[in-house]
């Protein structure tokens, strides 16, 4: 993905905090990298998974693409064909290896990994340095860097957990340190939505990306929200009830796909002398009744919504909703919650109010990741970020338990195709 | 596709002419194939396509299954296996060919489906004429029916092309009994379109699919559209700027297939001794340029209106635009107006009208198919008919060519995949 | 494939018997096509079926070619695309139609390549007229011509059935004419065949192809054959016994086909309450259990003898053992014997004695096909009949019958990959 | 591969030499494995290729299975999982990882395989040291292991080529030691070798695969087999000859293959300036066009022989003039020669005699992988080591420079898929 900075991002931090905040969000790449082994940062299970190793070097590739390449004086790239190895999908700048070849590459290894984010870093805290002199896009560039780092720090989240589950010893990240999730449970109840007019997008300061402009005005209908997420109880509900085995409930070509890849659950759950598990970050854990139900594809979050004769909300009703419930991060579920288990926690707060819009799982909506009225593609290598990948993947709202929680907005638009179950997905129903 | 009319369809024709109607729209079918040979009838050279004679054969099963078996008593059913070989898509109604094989079955002969049609239509005249006996629903159904069965007259129209396109020979179809459509052209214009609250979706009296159900409001803002439709030399311009080796114009899923398929111009061009041919049911035949572009994907219409700086329309703006315009079928160009020939006229009327807005082409919408609000699948084997197929398609709107034009309405929904070509697809520009 | 014809061809049959025997092979190859209807001769249900229709054309393709255009002053050809559209596999001669696109061409009609044929029959009657002025050549090409028409009729016979076979109607190609064939059977017996150094390849007058050459000398051990071929009744055996749920009898890609395609008893054989009947010329049949077991792989012939602890035979073994044994065409089952029902028979012949030798059922060999030594590949077009086929592929004795019976020698080597069963395949075993 | 001792292995070595062997030969893989990096050892860029790590472990799953688990009293298995993980093709031994997925295995991670063989060294030193107390078969199955220990480690050493090449990096797997390799040449010689009947196979004392078994007699006519493998230089003549884009010497699934793999060249040569490289263990080396050609396909060898009026020998032809010309690994080029950069060495030695029979590199034959007359699979686990293989594969003989010496014999029948280049593959010409 990428972002062309709006207008209005006059906000942008000064130079020193800028500085500060490159330091942190670097660290943080590396520290989610920590646990592994290097065998682990290698591999490529399945396309949509990228080697931990190919995503720290990107990233600082990145860096070093359209900063120092570009702003830095004197700058010398670090090795001629990283470009070749590390850009993921610019057709702007060259050539690059096949997506689906990420995992047969061992070389670079992991320490010359490291040694070339050392060398990008160094050089950018000489960037960062020089800031008074620099143009002002440079500001820019360099939130849009951070944004895109935080971006990968939510896949290296989830890609980890992926690469770790494939084995049959079903190895632990790294052992648990907290207790587990209390099992607390809001009861579900139906949260009515004013509607009429009302304006959608990005608008006043701070940074968002260019698929969340330009802000608009849309229309909808009164709807009901629910007050919750839905959980892994309830949803084992619609397992018990044949829910994955009944074409009724779903989208043609999602009904293919359960029974081509034979999905009776989602991603993660496996059933063991009768009791249902879950792979996390810690191995093999007994599955938390009142959390939210996560890791499941559109379809499956669409089909039971059918199933209990609801729907999932629309971008617009759900952008509307987190207005209108004045969601905020504070108290929410991100990635800095548990660095090294994220995972979606129960909720057993006041029913009548809105809770989990921000955090704990994406939200499959039922809108098609389009190009918002008055959308413009930047120009050069940027209008690649986002703009191309408009078509065929659906809209997910609120951000889950490993998205960095500075990330996050109530106007920010994820995306993914309606098959996707690697990523914390989970459902809000409305009606 | 299938259809749930919708409860106000009190309007549905009487017995005695929905009886000639059943009979004129059955015919019409027949009237389709007859230039075809046998062996044309058995083909599917793409999965898309589906060989005539199926088409022939799943219509009739389709007035058997819904109609005779449920309410004509006594009514025998014409071949045990014919479900199996004739159903299309409806899991309700148990399983069926393999859609990939539909050609690779020589059996039953075409011969032997003309004889299943004349026992389908000779029960359901018996049928018809017991209107007065039977519950509404079979009016109903009737209608849907003879809807059906000009959807299929549509693909019969199109699959047949492609059929023929395939061979080297490139065979007419029929010869060509009209004089070439004139090279006649309005120039382009922009036409302002005022937004705000509109009422969007079928209403009133008369048949519609469940899909434009239920009508609602909605709000745009205000916008322009061209008066016409993009012309094959517009669309050439485009071409021969390198928009097909540019892939800052498309989209990331169809610059992809530009390359793997090896995409220059529309399906159905090829250039001879430098000059433009398009395969026609005339076999090849020199390109029109003053005719709307057909048969183009949605990411060609979409880099087309990129390299433009303009854009597609929405599904709204365009179904406000035609209700603002006045568009009616009267004059435009649909399969009766040329059924062994059906290709896009120009048009050089009034460019401060907006013309060809029903006709001529299937207009790409940059609008995903899905539920409307408050849409409700009907229940049992119908519910299959439109509902499931609501994700990654885009919706087209206003007729082409080859749709029969009294199939078509401003509220009409039709949906494909962004990367198909067979059908008279074309370009309206919005901004 | 093609053929070479070796140096002794001196006694090719005189230039008017060469003229009837055209004429008849011709005539046998529309014969055989003659219950079919128009569509029956345009499906492919799978890459190695050829549409009759594309039999019909490549046979008449092969003598304008290799003929006509050589050797026939003035000839024009017939159309100028279907060199490509029916060109087989010669490199030497062009680009093609894709060997899986076959069936997905309904154009030329059937009549047009009647038409063709027709044609082409005439102009080859007036170049055999002129035989006296010919070089000698032509008469070894007009062999080789008449031989590669025959060995596309047993391919019609074969395709045909295929062709049937995948329509759930499971449709007769023509009613029976004839009594089911007897349920007689010589019990097995082991016949011991002298090894030593023996001779091989063809030698003498007559035809043969450039595989059988150079005629050579070669060494094997005593050895047993069993008298007749392997009867369904034994296969049943192996089925019942779990020969197909049992990897220890298998080679190992074998084995992973048996699990990928579900194998589970020859092809044509079905199961229908709790009967075995197996798909014929006639639709289906029940399975006579003195027949020879037929359309089976190699890997079904070769895990059966492993089964009963036997082995294949060498192809030099099976032909040292015909010659032993003195093996005739006379008395077998060929095409000739049934056109329209081509199917193995059993034998209550003397058990002494060895039978089935040729006709029935080929007879897979464990022997790869190979070049024999000293084989020279003939130089242009005809280079690629044979010669490049030498791998990856297994050799077959003793015709079948859908062989003609004029077609067939003791030292003709058929050869098919090892996973083909559509062909009338069988087993004798040795030890 | 897996062996069936004969029975006259009475020769095995005593158990202390054999402790010390089998120290000698696990050591010496785990010798290959010492300049990799972890990240090298998880990744399988191709499906013939495994990851070093599981070679590591494989091997040492071989010694717990067949060994320990049998024969030491209270061994207890390292862990249960390992079976399912490393099992390689024994299906007799249960379900395992598909081949393709070995790569996407990062668990159990490097140190844990060292620390699984330490396990299984310690208990086979314990076994051994019971030597006097065991049966025989032990001590076969003990030399058994260690044969298929030794064919691993010429996998480690041919898979880590490929791991390596695949990197735009071109990185070395070690840095060269010794002095390039002397571009000396003999001149190509023809020498005769006398046909008649011959023994074939293994007899007498010491080890041998039961795929060398039964010895028998063999006839074969007088033949020439040239003075050394084909070197680079020849090589070289075909590619610039056109070979590669001319269909007439190559035999049609190579024809095919060169098409859509896009072969110009031996694996691992690439043209750069002008100048052909070849990828070797040292990175990216200039061609010694005095060594043998290597790294080539059976089509390839074959399309060589033809282009240059020749041909390869057969696996009986080669073994007779093995024997004719008392061929021994003495001076050969093997594993051991450079344990670091395998490659097959240039010879200037005496044309008149026989060289590079053995190691440098393995020589294709036109000889399927097939049973010999009289061969037994063993019963058992073991019965899958060879047998199963014995279809659809080439018989290369004579051992590489990646062959440990002490493995390789003049009767050892290697075997690979005609479309292989990843083993150090050359041509010996025969006439």
């Amino acid at each position: 993905m990428s972002v062309a900075p709006h207008s209005a991002a006059t906000a942008v931090a000064s130079p020193s905090s800028l500085a500060d905040r490159f330091q942190m969000v670097r660290q943080q790449s590396e520290a989610l990298c920590r646990p592994l082994l290097p065998e682990d940062t290698v591999v490529q299970p399945t396309i949509d998974v990228s080697p931990p190793k190919w995503h720290l070097a990107h990233t600082t590739w990145f860096w070093e693409t359209f900063l120092l390449r570009e702003y830095l004086p004197g700058y010398e790239v670090y090795h001629p064909d990283y470009a070749f190895l590390f850009n993921s999908y610019y057709n702007s700048l060259g050539s690059r290896v096949n997506r689906a070849d990420r995992g047969t590459l061992s070389r670079p290894p992991l320490r010359d990994v490291y040694a070339y984010r050392t060398y990008v870093d160094e050089h950018m805290a000489r960037l960062l340095s020089l800031a008074d002199t620099l143009p002002p896009t440079v500001g820019e560039l360099v939130e849009l860097g951070l944004q895109h780092e935080q971006q990968h720090q939510e896949l290296l989240a989830t890609d980890i957990k992926y690469i770790l589950s494939t084995s049959p010893l079903a190895p632990a990240y790294l052992e648990p340190t907290l207790a587990p999730a209390p099992a607390i449970l809001a009861p579900a109840a139906w949260l009515p939505v004013p509607g009429g007019m009302h304006r959608i997008g990005f608008e006043g300061e701070g940074f968002c990306f260019d698929n969340e402009l330009a802000p608009h005005d849309t229309y909808v209908a009164d709807f009901e929200l629910q007050n919750r997420l839905v959980t892994n109880a309830e949803f084992l509900e619609f397992i018990e009830a044949g829910g994955y085995r009944d074409f009724r409930y779903w989208l043609g070509e999602g009904w293919d796909l359960v029974n081509s890849q034979g999905w009776e659950a989602p991603l993660y759950w496996t059933k063991q002398a009768g009791n249902w598990q879950r792979f996390s970050h810690h191995g093999l854990q007994p599955l938390n009744l009142a959390a939210p139900v996560t890791h499941i594809s559109f379809y499956e979050a669409d089909a039971y919504a059918q199933w209990r004769g609801c729907r999932l909300p629309s971008e617009q009703e759900w952008e509307i909703a987190a207005r209108h419930f004045g969601a905020t991060p504070t108290g929410g579920t991100f990635l800095e919650s548990n660095l090294y288990d994220p995972q979606p926690l129960p909720t057993d707060a006041d029913p009548t109010q809105c809770h989990q819009l921000l955090g704990d799982a994406w939200e499959w909506t039922y809108s098609a990741y389009h190009p918002y009225p008055g959308y413009q593609r930047a120009a050069g290598a940027l209008g690649e970020y986002n703009g191309k990948f408009m078509i065929n993947q659906l809209v997910l709202r609120g951000g889950s338990c490993a998205t960095p929680e500075s990330h996050i907005r109530i106007t920010y638009r994820n995306f993914f195709h309606a098959d996707k179950r690697w990523q914390f997905t989970g459902i809000r129903l409305a009606r």
